[in-house]
């Protein structure tokens, strides 16, 4: 049988087991003109939160009673399609479960040679292009400017920190770890990091790791570690404005000190984006990525889950931050 | 005597009479290389309050027991310098006073069969120009779009709401009294008006008014209204942040709902400035506005204050939107 995992019914607030429900179908067959594939990672994201719930969004909501879709990397079991061969590694949005049929259609080949598979969920995937078209086309870094990253561990945010990092930047990260401020600083280089669990002040915090002030703040999770970066925002400062993670779980609308007259006084910038956004410039993204990656000047780390009945719990748990860099389930 | 208007003191909150300090002084006398002025026109500007403060800000703050500058039109009574001769009008940011020397340094001589001598303090000036660069440049209006201005009876806002409909847009301008919404549909050609003091749900307000959603938001004032038009912005909406008028004279920091979720839902622009971020391009932005004034496409309304004594009244009248478009002192 086929295992598969619908959405049962809209989160409130933070997302729980209950808002799932595990099925089986069989497994279908192969039908003209398409390609069975058998599941091999699938990407968790906060970014799916939004697409759980009912609201107007840059995509449509998932239906009640149907399967999640996310990001997945997949082996062709058999194929009728020209340009896919059995054996061939792909990744695409596709439903969560075990097997599928799909069309070829928005599926991508990936070379297993080159990299890792999961990397192509990862680094190689939306959320590598996600921090590097934020930073490059928004932020716009110039060396020896200040760079401050919030979710600096997560998947996106250690991508941009080694990137500023390759423009010269003096890169701080944010993150909510003492073990995670030490990787960011070991691992992936930041100059220095900040643990906003355990900082009563950040706004003097941020002041003090960027003595002259801050010129780019990519921002992954709103809320009051954004209001004390904003704080030290440089004039011409420029703010890619990622995700808002502390927000997404919010029931009511949160306060904050409004951000208009900092946008004002100091001729702020502030940027949403979707990585799709910038589709048309994927294949530059991803050619430039792989090669930072294979000269050594970017790393990654991933946290791997193993199950197909994990990825509920593998979601729920990025709202507490139990993932290091990229959450992946392997199934 | 010459009299000249000094700050006393560092407004709190909404300034008041005693934050200014009249006194008199000698008429100078022309010194080598200088040109003597005599102030005609005044300029009262909301952003001044900025300058009364002891806060870092884009430009530095006023002393306090010297006189308060802003943008002046004058008329040269002496020259001993050839760029200037008797009789020439110019304009430049100078000193409240009746009578001043100084350097021809940052004066621009103005042409006063072109347009009224107070129009370079508004419209062919620097209300003319912000309003300009910060719709063309940030706002980047296209046909059939909707753009809502905020402050839309004001100096900037009624001349944005006007290049919104030279560009072919839906143009809804939100103002604090029913006659500045008649002016603004009557004179200005908006097509629609919001009085923010009388509506009760600002936000429906502002869904009715633009169906389709608000492609552009030109900010004058921040707070509520603000929220009210963001509430409705598309996905890639563009807000040009112009000014935060509610918000100057506040004590404490005032709270709103955050934005960043609907930033990153809608891949929303927000890009603070001040109009001299543009100065390379003034005279590009000159000559438009000059041509569009010429062919009858711009019009502008201004409210004339007579007397140098009363520039410290106009200027807290600013804040009680006491002004009907550019706020002037005829000297």
């Amino acid at each position: 049988m086929n295992k598969i995992i619908l959405l049962n019914r809209r989160p409130e607030g933070k997302p729980t087991l209950d808002d799932f429900k595990f099925a089986e179908e069989e497994i279908p067959a192969l039908s003209e003109g398409n390609v069975l594939l058998k599941t091999l990672y699938v990407s968790v994201d906060p970014y799916l939160r939004g697409r759980m719930a009912d609201a107007k969004s840059y995509v449509p909501p998932f239906e009640l009673g149907k399967p999640v879709q996310s990001a997945v990397v997949a082996e062709v079991l058999e194929s009728n399609r020209d340009s896919f061969s059995k054996g061939d590694f792909v990744t695409g949005l596709l439903d969560w479960k075990e097997y599928q049929v799909v069309e070829g259609k928005g599926l991508n080949k990936v070379d297993a040679h080159a990299a890792d598979l999961s990397a192509y969920l990862g680094i190689l995937g939306m959320t590598g292009l996600t921090a590097y078209f934020g930073l490059t086309e928004i932020g716009r870094p110039k060396e020896g400017e200040t760079l401050v990253v919030s979710g600096a561990a997560g998947a996106v945010g250690s991508v941009v920190g080694q990137i500023g990092k390759i423009f010269g930047c003096k890169v701080i990260g944010i993150a909510g770890s003492d073990e995670k401020i030490e990787q960011l600083q070991s691992k992936f280089k930041f100059d220095a990091g900040i643990n906003y669990k355990t900082t009563k002040d950040m706004t003097k915090a941020v002041a003090d790791a960027a003595p002259d002030g801050v010129d780019i703040y990519f921002d992954n999770v709103g809320g009051e570690v954004s209001d004390a970066v904003l704080a030290n925002i440089n004039n011409l400062g420029r703010v890619p404005v990622c995700g808002a993670i502390s927000s997404y779980n919010d029931t009511e609308v949160s306060l904050g000190p409004r951000l208009q007259p900092i946008i004002v006084k100091n001729s702020v910038l502030m940027q949403g984006f979707i990585v799709s956004n910038y589709g048309a410039k994927f294949p530059e993204g991803i050619k430039q990525l792989t090669k930072w990656l294979q000269e050594g000047k970017l790393t990654y780390t991933e946290t791997v889950v193993n199950g197909f009945d994990q990825i509920p719990q593998a979601f729920i748990d990025l709202f507490d931050g139990k993932n290091n860099g990229k959450m992946v389930v392997k199934v």
